[in-house]
């Protein structure tokens, strides 16, 4: 029984984030970046059509990407989201990304996080959240069913106050941000539901 | 920049979990081992007081085990119920462990999911969760801060009509599934909610 799990990004990935030491300076060109991750995540076949990124939010820098592996990876946990904010906290040393240590940290989401990704956020000490397509449309694009969140779940990330809180930015280059939903459903992506590879 | 991530169980889980061809015959039988997997991981210090195993419904042999590793290995969404999991579906090769090909499979998990590890069973093909302790049992004695989960989130699990179903049972074995629980408080473990490492 193996104990042991290993994830990684495409090798493609590396090539998309450009210079490191690059500073992103608004939340438009920050969003631009996750949604090419997911553009180029369903070109090349390597996921779903969901890209993410953290950043540092005083600095601009890139801390780190994640893009959507669950097929590829067979592991339905695998989430963009949940990529970046692992990949992220391996590149901090530290589960918790709202230790004193850091410099306070974003994270950038081609769509709306899921119910586990909202929750993965919950844990990790993100600062912000910022949102590029709707629940709805990734729905309404894909077939993915997104599960149900929290009532109020932006206001209790935003107004939490024994944890640090979580600010959340909605609709940011939406238009833009569901065109690779859109070309994921037209490519005949795999919507990885549940029971989705059971038989007709 | 690191894209790749790496999450393993402690060495002493292999020795917990026995005979690899074992026939677990009840919940309580299986809740234990659940039980146990989180009480060790509290004595050996390899993390938080939570376990979890996903087992076979039918044959009642374990599929995969998960214990808590957030503070080790420094990543937050390393929960029982995540690598527990993951690793069913490594195991599996398939994202989807309600793919036609599997035996149905359920999940154990010590102590109520957290709102990211609803999420994760949302999309994992899992078809029962048996839950030891509730999630107000954690908060009190422990103080982690669990999150806020859907209101009426046990229904949605077992009415989805869409995907398949997930069947729900609670307290199981609650009072033993306290002992990990307090014995993590009363033994000064890091409550690792984020925010929790900064200086007081």
């Amino acid at each position: 029984m193996s104990l042991e799990i290993s994830l990684r990004l495409p090798g493609w990935v590396a090539e998309e984030l450009g210079e490191p030491s690059r500073r992103f300076r608004s939340d438009e060109e920050k969003m631009e970046l996750a949604v090419r991750l997911a553009d180029r995540n369903v070109a090349e076949g390597t996921g779903g059509p969901f890209g993410a990124c953290v950043f540092e939010m005083e600095t601009g820098r890139l801390v780190a990407p994640g893009v959507n592996l669950v097929v590829p990876a067979g592991c339905s946990v695998a989430h963009a989201e949940v990529m970046a904010i692992v990949l992220a906290q391996k590149a901090r040393g530290s589960f918790d990304l709202a230790a004193a240590e850091h410099e306070p940290m974003e994270l950038f989401a081609s769509a709306q996080p899921c119910i586990q990704c909202y929750g993965a956020i919950w844990w990790s000490g993100l600062r912000r959240l910022v949102i590029g397509a709707r629940g709805a449309d990734v729905e309404a694009a894909t077939g993915f069913e997104e599960g149900l969140l929290p009532e109020r779940w932006q206001e209790h990330l935003e107004r939490r106050t024994s944890l640090p809180p979580v600010e959340v930015r909605t609709d940011c280059i939406r238009d833009r941000a569901l065109e690779p939903l859109q070309r994921y459903s037209e490519s005949g992506g795999l919507i990885y539901n549940p029971g989705s590879t059971a038989p007709e």
